[in-house]
């Protein structure tokens, strides 16, 4: 590749790079902005979530498109083909991302017209908290090609999950006690569902990070291999 | 290219469109093991499920390896490169297809455990193989790249979604009746939904074929949309 090309290249994937951070931090307000809407029952901000989703969606169509022709133009070599293939896999996730917030600001909207009761709220926005930070070091791992950091964010999902089982027991407990607040908890287990799987999204994202960086496929191995593997 | 690159070419995505099949019949037998496993209560099926989720992931890092050394090697025209990006996100969806389905093997597991009664069962059967026949039909859409089999494949997800959302309101009637039931009744929910999330993943494929052949970006557009837009 001549010099011209490759720095068209870089040019363009540069582009690509702060749009795939800009989609990312959209959905990170997303999550941040559904677990608000539900903590504080605000349905508007809930109805705002839901409505701007087609903009995550968006994102994920332009990008998608312009990887396509970043290859099929640029035809790149292996490594730098690697990373626009990652790129691909790392927006289809955050666009998932999107539809899980979306699922949260919906639970949101059917619990704010269920009325008062706030338990369980505080696990909730914890959880919430927890899983957008996750996401936040999983996009920050991304934008540095940081192995180290996304290995870290990716051992969060461990935690996630623990309060993920957490919540689903106390939910259980509380709904055997009273079986009027089956619906009401039923609204609070998805919207705690859909969080644990942003945490396997941010997990996914950190894995194509560190199998970019690697080059080894991590996706299908415990963190503790991983860690092993990796950081030896 | 030459008529000899052509050739080659071809004869790797062959390969590589016949090992997504095989992926997806194995991920097809899953759905349907999982759904037996749960109906009959059969544990040892359950676990043998589990224990073979390893096979779908590490098909799906082959083909992936492949699809990227193809892309690289053959440096394919705009049309073919969007048939192997293509390619790669099907097994994505393959993949977390399998992912479900072993959530649906564990359930099945749990609910053997927590022993008799065997209420929903048959609506979780008909939902089972419902989601299964939709995998069949995405798959035999892309096997022979057909948009109008995929259109009527993807149709077939608003029906899954309502009997799901039919099975969630018995499930929850049942278990205010009964607390007791909760656990149990929690258990048949998430298997539930994971079945529903299948019919999404395989929506997605039915997805990827009518983009592929039609060229239009359709999967963030409603289905009546996409019937207007490509049957016309």
């Amino acid at each position: 590749m001549s010099a011209h090309i490759s720095q068209q290249f870089n040019a363009e994937l540069d582009l690509v790079r702060s749009q795939v951070m800009t989609m990312g931090g959209l959905v990170e307000n997303h999550v941040q902005s559904a677990c608000t809407a539900l903590v504080e029952g605000d349905v508007a901000l809930a109805e705002q979530i839901v409505d701007d989703d087609f903009k995550v969606n968006a994102l994920e169509v332009t990008i998608d498109e312009q990887c396509t022709n970043i290859i099929a133009r640029r035809q790149p070599t292996a490594g730098d083909l690697r990373l626009v293939m990652m790129i691909v896999k790392t927006i289809t996730d955050l666009e998932r991302i999107g539809d899980e917030a979306e699922k949260v600001a919906k639970m949101a909207r059917e619990l704010a017209e269920l009325g008062e009761s706030k338990e369980q709220y505080t696990e909730i926005r914890h959880l919430g908290e927890h899983v957008r930070k996750m996401l936040h070091d999983a996009l920050d791992s991304f934008a540095r090609m940081d192995v180290e950091s996304a290995i870290h964010a990716a051992a969060e999902d461990k935690q996630v999950d623990e309060e993920y089982e957490a919540i689903t027991r106390q939910l259980i407990t509380r709904m055997m006690e009273d079986p009027r607040s089956i619906q009401r908890g039923l609204n609070i287990l998805w919207a705690a569902r859909a969080l644990e799987r942003i945490g396997d999204h941010a997990k996914n994202i950190c894995e194509y990070v560190i199998y970019l960086v690697k080059g080894k496929d991590v996706r299908h191995v415990t963190l503790e291999q991983m860690k092993k593997e990796i950081l030896k």
